[in-house]
């Protein structure tokens, strides 16, 4: 899907958002770039503000009307700051990123971008069968250019994992070879943390019933790994030797 | 809820992140930026970038150390790529905004960005709660640092926008009336569990660093409170009194 996807910037004036707009694209997987009219290009400014995704600029196709740009396209969507003189179907970009990922159908897309100070024009905007608008903050909803094509971008990759791969929930605990502990090895450092605190006095002033409880419930909050349970353990000894030194 | 929310920005390089980032933020209608030992900072090269959103730097705030920038909060999240030496908690940043949408209790919050080339450091990352990884492309996950805090901003202005308008229940509050612990708090925690440690002669088998990374890592996914750190800090105590009573 993301394969699918093309990125067509307007009358670009800024050869840095141009680079910043390949960086975006990479970092999310996709690699279509597509350039209508800009003010420079190629350029050094764009290749240093790409970064290592200057691949993408390498194979970036220039246009110099925005048909050609968006002719073998079956869904065309403009970005767009939400009030216009002509009422639009509007989408959302977390809307737009389900409808490609879900109807085949709609592919290619491309996906319009307009220049940095004043947009896409109306013309431009009349070529779209949607336009997209980025949920900003009424009172200043100045996103640079590479900035909405990076939100844009990431919503698409989202949608795509989402498609694609069962969506996996993060375990709290790790991937790299910790287990969670036992409810065995849990019991046994318990025992361990109370004979302790039975010799350091900890228990004597208040109830120990409670003071057991609140351990208890605070390294439950945690999901112990046997590596933590073992280190665990090894502190509470560290106190007892300590105390046989000392003692 | 966006007015709850810190973004801690520790050794930045380029100024023209720091602008970009106040750029970013307001687009989103979010406003608190610190800085944790910038390079430049103030910089016309920031103002510029921020272009009308010059009015986050002029309130940004600049510390000397990360601790002080996230005494107050109750939420502590470092951004990070996916693979570390030490496994911690993750978070998807939807993941994370709706948490903090749906969880007053969680307020304020801290989000930490690292410096340009590398990062938070594995020191820095011990600090949070939560690691919050953007799914980047692996092939290519270099994500510039205003993009990254754009992204993260983008959501937690929908996840805001959602709240606000679904009314969501009652927020989940500690069954004991409990609140979380202050950085602070468990920061000072950390720190009479060290001269504890370092008494008992735990420190010195072991690599020293690893160990109070396991620890930390312990504690945050226990998500303290502050009874329980209270209850931590008598039985450090407790340690110390039971040495120079027996010693």
């Amino acid at each position: 899907m993301l394969d699918d996807v093309h990125f067509v910037l307007s009358h670009t004036t800024h050869p840095g958002n141009i680079g910043a707009a390949a960086r975006a694209l990479k970092t999310m997987g996709l690699e279509h770039l597509r350039l209508v009219n800009p003010k420079h290009f190629p350029s050094a400014e764009a290749t240093r503000r790409a970064s290592r995704a200057d691949d993408i600029l390498q194979r970036t196709e220039v246009f110099d009307a925005i048909q050609p740009a968006i002719a073998e396209h079956k869904l065309i969507v403009g970005t767009s700051a939400r009030s216009r003189t002509l009422p639009w179907p509007m989408l959302e970009p977390r809307e737009l990123a389900q409808k490609i990922a879900k109807d085949p159908t709609q592919r290619p897309v491309a996906i319009l971008f307009g220049t940095e100070n004043s947009g896409l024009t109306n013309e431009e905007l009349s070529l779209c069968h949607y336009h997209v608008c980025i949920p900003t903050n009424p009172d200043y909803s100045s996103l640079n250019v590479a900035s909405a094509i990076q939100l844009i971008a990431y919503e698409l990759r989202l949608a795509a994992l989402d498609e694609n791969l069962l969506k996996t929930d993060h375990p709290v605990i790790d991937d790299e070879g910790e287990l969670p502990a036992s409810g065995e090895q849990v019991e046994q450092m318990f025992e361990h943390w109370q004979q302790v605190m039975t010799s350091t006095g900890f228990f004597k002033p208040i109830k120990p019933k409670m003071i057991q409880m609140r351990f208890r419930r605070l390294f439950n909050k945690a999901a112990l790994t046997d590596s933590e349970v073992r280190l665990m353990r090894g502190f509470l000894a560290s106190i007892k030797k300590f105390n046989s030194e000392e003692g």
